[in-house]
């Protein structure tokens, strides 16, 4: 394998630095999926710890490196999984954390970073707007600007779940990594590249938010004007070239699926897995429900990523599946 | 304290013996439930595993002595949850296993255990029928007869639990034990009471399904002609009595908790914590809804032990909140 910005050496040593609460998630097999899914699906579940998401893994670096450098304060954009995770490594530290977030952004997730004690400050655009929006801000009070997946803390972060999967799994075939940014894909990617080179990595993004995989397949930058999915998680638009570079050393494929797919993928964690997940965390399960035949008979392991929800939108998916109403 | 059945030095044994897949399970600060709680409360997960409950603790001490003693086969009765338990932790060492099982039992349970390979056999009557025709099967083909709870290694495991609870977690005041044939109450109180005895632990039961609890405030068995609870995990009838005495020396109180505080509890898990559960396992947030001034300030540990319910059930359980209809 080529180089990426990652280090093996590093990732192991970023799992002293993280809270361990954040660590050693559960990795279990799912058979009550397999019937219906048609291989054998193993769960590596993010969601059970105080942020409901494997972002603070991340943050859990940014925060203690920056409280080592007597740094005071740091600023992030968010789709809101990384400005609560953020939050909680910067209050457990003392640094004021600032939170860049869309007004469009799960709302669950803006009430979070505001009771976790972050400064929370909404732009009227998107994502993409509140990035731009970050950099002013650290620009302006020459603070610590946390860039998702450009940061190589926030790829370290992630890639500690590859170690774990490597380290815990005792064989697969697939591992599905939803992609957004790329600091997971990337991260993980990493990982079992370089200690399990035969399993497959595969990417997973909405095709309402395709830049990152139509990126990946032209092996150049691919934006867009617009994004629309119900994954907020991964709805940017402007990949990030040093990431793409990664991923495309990494990634043995990536792969765009459908929204009604996503939904289908949340609603079969929740009835046949007991899992709330967020549309992002179910994009692993919406590939094998979209190309079935391509993980028949295999081993798949899928990274529940998040299970941040607004509940009147979870209700309207979950819902939507008659033969559980009376 | 005086000397309960356990061991401390067993309960750390036990846990090199059991499959690291149901070990370790996260605990975590939930602070989304701290507004309405009024109390800070840790959740200690049992649900991310392959049986979606914390039973197979105990099933795996049970089935690896049975697969070195030469054993073949083995029989309980279960409310659904053991019989999971046994049937995986049998079917990875080549136990013929067999559930007994009362047929109003959780459909999804039941399913389960059939997808696990047990043989399920079904009583029309409730758990305590189910429990005397496990006895019948086990005397005439002479094989193991798994006891929930008086048989020592299902507390023991349950107790590896408690280990976990005192070597991770900070500091808490208290810890809310779902009280059913008292295998978890036990377990987990006799590791709490011997490492950790400022703990308070308290044990909690339905109201409709209250005999441990009597038994224990009146100090000797007290049983009762029926149950009438959701907990299905906990409906028992019948206390054992080295169990009651057990629980006379580990528990701090046991309470009754109504259906009502049950559903709510299952319901605020769900809507602010995105975990689904079963009744049982709702019972310790059902406790602290019914007497907040007990709990104020204090952080509480509430074990989460498991997650199987039937979805037709959970949705009318979850659903009864109209907020979340459109």
């Amino acid at each position: 394998m080529q180089e990426t910005r990652l280090d093996t050496g590093r990732i192991r040593a970023a799992r002293q630095v993280i809270d361990p609460i954040f660590l050693d998630t559960p990795l279990y097999p799912c058979e009550a999926l397999e019937p219906e899914l048609g291989c054998a699906v193993s769960i590596k579940l993010e969601t059970a710890n105080p942020v409901r998401c494997f972002k603070a893994r991340g943050t859990e670096l940014v925060a203690s490196r920056l409280a080592d450098d007597g740094s005071r304060a740091a600023v992030c954009a968010s789709a809101g999984n990384l400005g609560q995770a953020l939050a909680w490594s910067g209050r457990g530290r003392g640094l004021d954390v600032t939170v860049v977030a869309s007004r469009f952004a799960t709302v669950a997730k803006l009430d979070r970073i505001r009771a976790l004690g972050a400064r929370l400050e909404l732009v009227d655009g998107d994502h993409e707007m509140a990035r731009e929006r970050a950099a002013e801000i650290a620009r302006r009070d020459g603070i610590r600007l946390v860039e998702d997946s450009l940061d190589i803390e926030t790829c370290e972060g992630a890639a500690t779940i590859g170690l774990e999967l490597v380290d815990t799994a005792p064989s697969f075939d697939a591992v599905l990594i939803a992609l957004g940014g790329g600091a997971m894909a990337t991260g993980v990617g990493h990982v079992v590249k370089a200690l399990a080179p035969d399993v497959e990595v595969i990417c997973v993004q909405p095709l309402g938010a395709p830049a990152m995989t139509h990126s990946w397949r032209r092996r150049r930058v691919v934006t867009t004007d617009s994004a629309d999915t119900i994954a907020d998680g991964v709805a940017g638009r402007f990949p990030i070239p040093a990431v793409l570079d990664d991923l495309l050393l990494v990634a043995d494929d990536a792969v765009l699926v459908q929204e009604a797919s996503i939904i289908a993928g949340m609603r079969m964690l929740f009835d046949h897995a007991g899992l709330v997940v967020e549309p992002s965390a179910a994009l692993g399960i919406a590939a094998i429900l979209e190309d079935p035949g391509r993980f028949a008979g295999r081993h798949v392991v899928s990274i529940v990523c998040g299970g941040n929800v607004d509940m009147d939108a979870y209700h309207r998916w979950i819902d939507a599946a008659p033969v559980h109403r009376s």
